[in-house]
């Protein structure tokens, strides 16, 4: 069985639960507290050396890292990728858009805000706060124009932004001034098989 | 013909013009200097709403933004990915890892150096320098068991980890405690068609 090592407040990690239950594979979850440095043991090391979740680990033994790459590996000959070259390319462009603009910006400021570490990196906070609002004007006029990121349908793109995407507030960013993005935030939560965040 | 929005000195941009030169592709590039606000131009916007190059126009007028999917435009059908879905998926997983671990503290600090920002933004230096050697050691590790990052031939993975890190000694990485990883630099530079960084 495919075993997901994974940290449910993750939403790197949501992506992958949330394939894994829409095309309806069974897996087995392994929750690692990635503040309690359980990422960066020795045995776990060994599966991933960047001592980071989610990680996938197959049936022979193979461990694959990166949301995004596990989101490609699981979706590749289903309809959850497009079959042509270059909407492929650019659900992946999508995706690369999410981990280098999107993530560390949105995503971090809301681990930052769960995890008390505000204050201690203040710093930081206000080119984060700058960088995601950015990200969200790109997501915005995207979606104005279009319901979903690649060739009008629901793919591992939507999948990939909406992971971080919809619970944005959580780290401070208002979605009230993205009209496009909270129409498409109800139609990702619309498609079947959905599961929320929250669910192991 | 092949457009390719580009700047001469980004590694990013770099990987696009290494692979088509080895896949002997012609294309017309475009340099603007994101140091003029070039990529920030209503035209350009309109070709990339995130403002960021490389992004490469197809002859049909498409555009697809972001170095990695750009090469993994190129590469599909070409010995640059691998064929094997699993040994894709381990391509696109290194390629994460470089966009999200590598290029965001070495590549940076590069740029700075280059672009003269390190006092301005001597806060962010030591977290950049400490999780750009990480990242140098989580590389040094795959290295020393592997003479390249995918199944043991040169790919699209080692051309997008290559870019940044055969000049990362620019932005104050020394290379000397990694052997693994300068073998495998001379390995890649002795590709047939390899171009230098510096070749428009």
């Amino acid at each position: 069985m495919l075993r997901l090592y994974d940290y449910l407040e993750s939403g790197n990690g949501y992506k992958v639960r949330l394939l894994l239950h829409q095309l309806e594979l069974p897996f087995e979850r392994v929750e690692l507290d990635i503040l309690k440095g359980e990422t960066r043991t020795p045995a776990f090391l060994a599966k991933n050396p960047n001592g980071r979740i989610p990680t996938l680990e197959l049936e022979d033994g193979s461990c694959l890292p990166e949301s995004n790459a596990i989101l490609w590996y699981l979706a590749e000959g289903t309809p959850f990728l497009p079959a042509d070259r270059l909407a492929r390319a650019q659900a992946l462009s999508w995706m690369c858009f999410e981990q280098y603009s999107h993530e560390p910006n949105i995503a971090t400021l809301r681990f930052w805000t769960h995890a008390g570490f505000l204050e201690q990196r203040a710093a930081l906070v206000p080119g984060k706060r700058e960088a995601g609002t950015a990200a969200l004007g790109v997501m915005e006029g995207q979606l104005a124009k279009h319901r979903f990121f690649v060739g009008e349908r629901y793919s591992i793109a939507d999948i990939a932004l909406y992971a971080y995407t919809h619970v944005a507030e959580e780290g401070g960013f208002a979605l009230g001034p993205y009209p496009a993005i909270r129409a498409w935030l109800a139609r990702v939560a619309a498609q079947p098989r959905h599961i929320p965040i929250t669910r192991a």
